[in-house]
């Protein structure tokens, strides 16, 4: 991983002995690194959210494998022992499919060692990287095609960058490639409640880049976008069905609603592994409910009546036909010109059977 | 003014000797009145926003000049001095329209003396009231008769209740109504960032009256009204110009745009006196851009950046097209069916012509 002020910003690091992460939850206040050298410090850094983003919970769960084995070493323990180790690592967050694919994709490793293990993780790493970076080269092309302008204007939502991928980031790695080519004016930030992210840690991210930013409530981003001070609103994924419905952050809907009224261009970036071709359209997508105290309560304060209940959903679907485009490291997708992922692969199946 | 459960919420009473507000900075955790028996009071509870909302900042216009009026004859204020204070009073939230308002509506009664000032405010405030049932019935007639159902799930945001206005409230006095006729059946409260009125004031109000409601962020109102749960949106205004064009809290057109999306009718209720008919279209309406640390900062606490700035406009404007139904004391228009003020007039004045 770099030493340059973006590389500094990584999610997750391995740096020889510890896996290295950012503090999320002291995140705007302060940039704070934990290196985590027992399986219990791993755990615990992913049960708090100390680390979250799905590319980086499977950098963690890859990396901690290595950590397991070191501890193994120092502790004497015997292989069950290390497996029950690695085990409950996996099971951290059960939710978090990511984090169980990074312990899986280096588990047929162990016997080899550490070095092989951790050899394995930075490649997934660098896999991941290469993948972020090609989805912004090919995201920055479309936008500035599509668009007409030298320089754009942006909208985005929750927190797509280094610090919820590993290193570079998708949405918000469009935005990183926008800025190196001198072609990105302003980003509006929705803040992104109940948990904060765009205020918290995409801003973060953004001043740490020195790319100009506005923070505001999610509810001002429709009269951002209506009122045309964006060209452009770009966002990640946390599933996309094989018709192009797209689950992301709540809130999103909201903001391919403003876009499709205003004929903004509505992007998603997310890696093709985000695909799941088993998942015909988000009707079958199972949205999380998560915790009431996340809404109704801020930093220890009571923000509601005692009694209350709240309704609080932490994805929504955005239908594809909303979906302007869909940029993967494979180049992009007109989805609400009916360019899905499953037309796309029957296509591919037809080209393939006759070519 | 009653002494009812629903009473007791009144935002602004007159007790005889001094004007009785429920301290709303001090919502939702403890429910504390204040009565404000000097002109210093009223202003400071006025520039605080202990009480806020269109219609109550009138009737506090209009009883502080009483409190002005009974605060000459303790210190002995010569006719100079006694104007001065008023004048001061009325400027208190220069962009309170309502307050000068309420101040008007009662000074030429000064001269008349305290008595004559109190019945002609409180007269005023019996319109209001009067005005805000009269919503509540055409709106709930309206609702039920469009939707078809004998029970609705109403969305609404921010507050527009009985602490907004002096009494009974537009929006949120729609949704009393349907309760009161065993029409109701669940309200989604819209928490309102940046000022969280609908978590603080509105699911407040709803509880003390015992109506069933759930909050949610502002970004999830989209995914609500898309994925069926809810018949109807109700919201106040701030102002609509004659075309129908609707100026209300940020967030609303993000409401309007998922409404006309689900086909889900989107309904406005305000008094008629919000409509502006000196303003064509919502292009004219100004919006107020507040301070940025209403959004930066949350009881104290940071939440972005040092350094970070906001984009925080405190309205958006919903196009008249958007509009299903506006909801006013003399009757409901169809908006997005070409129904606007207007047109209304237009015809009326024709009418008068020729009848």
């Amino acid at each position: 991983m770099g030493s340059t002020l973006t590389g500094d910003l990584n999610a997750v690091t391995w740096t020889g002995t510890a896996v290295r992460i950012v503090d999320q939850t002291k995140l705007p206040g302060k940039l704070t690194y934990l290196d985590l050298e027992e399986v219990d410090a791993v755990i615990d850094a992913v049960v708090r959210l100390a680390v979250r983003g799905a590319p980086a919970l499977g950098a963690v769960g890859a990396l901690g494998v290595a950590v397991a084995l070191r501890q193994a070493r120092r502790a004497g323990w015997d292989e069950q022992r290390l497996s029950a180790e690695v085990g409950r690592l996996r099971e951290a967050r059960p939710t978090a499919v990511n984090l169980a694919w990074g312990v899986d994709q280096v588990a047929r490793r162990i016997a080899e060692g550490e070095a092989a293990v951790v050899a394995r993780a930075t490649a997934l790493m660098a896999d991941e990287e290469a993948a972020n970076r090609a989805i912004g080269r090919h995201g920055a092309d479309w936008i500035l095609a599509r668009t007409g302008r030298g320089r754009v204007r942006v909208l985005t939502h929750c927190n797509t960058g280094a610090l919820a991928a590993s290193s570079w980031g998708t949405a918000l790695g469009i935005v990183r490639e926008l800025h190196g080519r001198g072609a990105l004016d302003v980003v509006y930030v929705n803040e992104t409640r109940p948990l904060l992210q765009g205020a918290r840690l995409t801003a973060f991210e953004l001043q740490h880049l020195g790319i100009p930013y506005l923070i505001q409530a999610d509810s001002a981003a429709s009269s951002t976008i209506v009122g045309g001070k964006v060209d452009v609103a770009i966002i990640g994924a946390d599933r996309i069905a094989a018709n192009g419905d797209t689950a992301n952050k709540i809130g999103s809907l909201g903001v391919a609603l403003a876009c499709r009224y205003a004929d903004v261009p509505f992007v998603v970036a997310a890696p093709e592994s985000t695909v799941d071709m088993a998942t015909a359209t988000g009707a079958a997508i199972k949205i999380e409910l998560r915790a009431d105290d996340e809404v109704l309560n801020w930093g220890g304060v009571r923000i509601a009546p005692a009694g209350s209940a709240a309704y609080n959903p932490a994805f929504d679907v955005t239908p594809a036909e909303l979906v302007t485009a869909l940029v993967t490291e494979a180049g992009v997708l007109a989805v609400s010109a009916s360019q899905s992922p499953a037309s796309v692969a029957q296509i591919k199946k037809v080209e393939a059977a006759t070519g």
